[in-house]
């Protein structure tokens, strides 16, 4: 039992842990801060939290967790508004995207990251905001782990078991392992997802590209449609391992490009074989 | 009413076709003509054809239609086994998914393109076959007819009537700008998603990249499980448009490495704005 639970940044990731945590029984007061009321309304009347505030304030004192799960580009700010309410049996925990920028933030602002255990529920959804909330959101996904040397270790195993408890599956990886995983298949594609609808919302029949999209060009351009504030972020933060998930994908289409203007059947063939066998394999 | 249709290449395009068409008794016979007969079992089963044969022979003699649904790379060949045995008054007409090269090949064979009306279901999968075949294939999805100035104006309305019949949305357009269109919505994506599998397999922890995606990858990649013969067959034949399409795709992409690069957060945020407000306009 979590006595007093604080999400800062309820969207659809923080929302969906109190709905959660909340139908459970397993907290027993929910704190939502953000800016937006209209948000923390919708969120209170779904049942994601018991009370909500636009700014943090004294009474973030007695949260037992404190979760946050603000783009990354706002967690270093909330960070520096928590220091002086912070009890020192809170635990911090977040929901990023990036984890060693995270931990480097934590370290910074708060001196040392013995409170801090870092996550990143991998359950992403191109739809934001507590109305995209749902309660089984973390059935059977994973849920990545990254204490570092200086973590807590009650720490880890409370916010382990409470993703649990949501149905997640939990494991442990170190920040960088799990920056560059995530790098190549996450935040790579959604820089190609974006950059294709980007350009192609230049191409002077754009109206027909659309028009005549089948079904995997909607799949395809899916994560197009996630947050671009959440996303601009990750890029900013997740830099060094992104650029070189960008530079190796580009390296490749270079030489597709040369395999199709040379009509060199035989390259591409063995490419989209390899493509193919590679997928069939892995998510048939 | 079509007397006699032969479907070459009874894969999931071709069947569908055949069954819908005999599912509506719209056609007397079908025969279908491919190289595997496992496949070509599978398709009579289901419905989707009355008889079969692995060769073409002088038995299209006396073929209404005659429906071309092999990959764009066997198009000439076929075609080259057809002549000898073609009934001027049969239509021949393709679903191929590139239409200039496909006009180019009916008229290098056949010495002109008056017996031919190109045409393009597009209602992609990535699953192939007479397996895959599916009665409402067709059902509001939109079908390209690619007239040309030889075209008899009686059998593009039958090859239309044929697809209005099967449920599509039928408009025309001419083979040269459906190449470009096609190659933007289409032909660039697959290419794209091809190139990002394979470069993920060669990744050391491509394990963990499969074992860490998320339903945004899923359905990212899933274009990557399509036939690479006939994907190839695109590339090879699509060329021109497909280069430019590439080109212009690669060099938004340079730029948004060096806005990552550069840690230009308003550069990445105008495209990504541009991009989710583009594609939520046009597929909300």
């Amino acid at each position: 039992m979590i006595e007093h639970l604080v999400i800062v940044g309820v969207g659809s990731i923080g929302a969906s842990v109190g709905m959660g945590l909340r139908r459970l029984g397993l907290v027993r007061h929910v704190t939502g801060i953000g800016r937006s009321e209209a948000n923390l309304k919708i969120a209170q009347q779904r049942g994601a939290i018991d009370h909500y505030q636009t700014t943090i304030n004294a009474h973030i004192n007695s949260a037992s967790v404190i979760l946050l799960t603000v783009p990354m580009g706002a967690m270093r700010t909330v960070l520096t508004e928590i220091k002086p309410h912070l009890n020192p049996a809170t635990i911090i925990s977040d929901g990023g995207s990036t984890k060693t920028s995270m931990l480097a933030d934590v370290s910074a602002v708060l001196g040392d990251t013995r409170q801090f255990v870092g996550a990143h529920p991998i359950s992403g959804t191109e739809k934001s905001g507590a109305a995209a909330a749902m309660m089984d959101l973390f059935q059977n996904r994973r849920v990545i782990i990254t204490p570092d040397a200086n973590s807590n270790s009650a720490f880890v195993e409370l916010i382990e078991n409470m993703w649990r408890a949501l149905g997640a599956k939990v494991e442990r990886m170190s920040c960088e392992h799990h920056d560059k995983v995530l790098a190549a298949t996450s935040h790579l594609p959604h820089m190609l997802a974006y950059g294709l609808v980007d350009n192609l919302s230049r191409f002077a029949e754009v109206d027909e590209v659309f028009r005549y999209a089948a079904g995997g060009f909607r799949d395809f351009t899916r994560i197009a449609s996630s947050d671009p504030t959440m996303w601009r972020d990750i890029c900013i933060h997740n830099r060094d391992a992104l650029l070189a998930a960008l530079d190796s994908y580009l390296a490749d289409m270079q030489n597709i490009y040369a395999a199709v203007a040379a009509g060199d059947a035989e390259t591409l063939q063995q490419v989209f074989v390899n493509a193919k066998t590679t997928r069939d394999h892995f998510m048939a």
